[in-house]
């Protein structure tokens, strides 16, 4: 790619959707402008970047527009090739796309869920099934698709308990995604992609603390 | 790819998730084996190939399964390089992934609003201007992962106003879908993988009815 290039990147410090994104470009070592986002008053290149749904992350590439994070990161890999982060074996790519939209449609749905202790596990379950007695990585040795996305749980899960004051949710029982977290979290470049944690963990209690003193319509 | 190689399809013959599979491998020219479910009695096949979710569409490749059928369609794509169903161009991959998970997770939803007489329009409202006055399909001259994926709005778009009889639905103000649908419907394969089609209407309208006659929970 030439050296001019501009890659902006429209995104909000507490989204692991924007998150993921950066730690995306980071990994491939493409240089990015950061553009923080304020949701409550949308800026006008984000409304034009992004038309139909409004949201971030929305990536800019020599002034072309990207969004959908899932999306993002499939642009992200075909356009800079070095590092990849899908697997290089169709099947193994199938299986990496599978888990990432696992996550973004049911386990993060289901990490809510448990936020607000109306959850169940099972979709937490079916992951840990996935990870228990593996050793290595989705897809290979090194951090890829899967874990760019499952960022998200690395970042949730071990705050969960603790923190936020969930009871009934033990996640000493999921040794699998314990030891997937713990190995991800070893990764400076990983660490630099998460938010400040005093930071995020203040914004995921007040969020609770609103849905909860919300009255249900 | 080797000539003996063994394709299998576990689909249901009324959803538009599996017959997209259909769709893909005919424009490929790859010969597949199709196996019919009973999604009140699904085989153990199905659940050994999809534990997770224990839905169709699942491909079978050589004894390796597939699930999820956007995952899928990416799959055939990278496994038969001919006819290519992606664009070639990063950035116009990009676009047609967003209009694929655009249809998936917002249109499909909007269309059963309609039929069930309490949706907006809005997200039917922007492919009609995406679409409108354009002469093209999606990412080139020829059906691609788009028109694959958009075939649900082709098959249910001219059949809601007429045959299921929803009230203030005007598809005639919607050119551009309809001239897209219209040019989908003139193609054999697109036709080949549709359902028969008074059946269909038959089994959409028991559906409708079933969930109109079901007491909210």
């Amino acid at each position: 790619m030439a050296d001019q290039e501009e890659v902006k990147l429209y995104g909000v410090w507490s989204s692991p959707f924007s998150r993921r994104i950066e730690l995306a470009l980071k990994l491939k070592g493409v240089p990015f402008e950061y553009v923080e986002e304020d949701l409550s008053n949308k800026s006008p290149s984000l409304l034009k970047y992004n038309p139909v749904h409004k949201k971030i992350p929305v990536l800019v590439h020599n002034g072309k527009p990207v969004a959908e994070s899932l999306v993002i990161l499939e642009y992200i890999d075909e356009t800079w090739k070095n590092n990849p982060i899908l697997p290089l074996d169709p099947h193994e790519r199938a299986a990496a796309r599978f888990w990432a939209s696992c996550i973004d449609n049911k386990i993060i749905a289901t990490a809510v869920k448990v936020l607000l202790c109306e959850g169940e596990e099972r979709e937490v379950v079916i992951l840990e099934i996935e990870l228990d007695g593996k050793d290595y990585f989705f897809g290979g040795v090194s951090i890829g698709f899967v874990e760019i996305v499952g960022n998200v749980v690395a970042l949730w899960f071990p705050l969960t308990p603790e923190v936020v004051g969930v009871e009934g949710w033990n996640p000493k029982r999921f040794t699998g995604l314990l030891k997937w977290v713990g190995e991800l979290q070893e990764t400076d470049v990983v660490n630099e992609s998460m938010p400040p944690i005093e930071k995020y963990v203040a914004y995921i209690r007040a969020s609770i603390q609103a849905f909860k003193s919300t009255p249900p319509k």
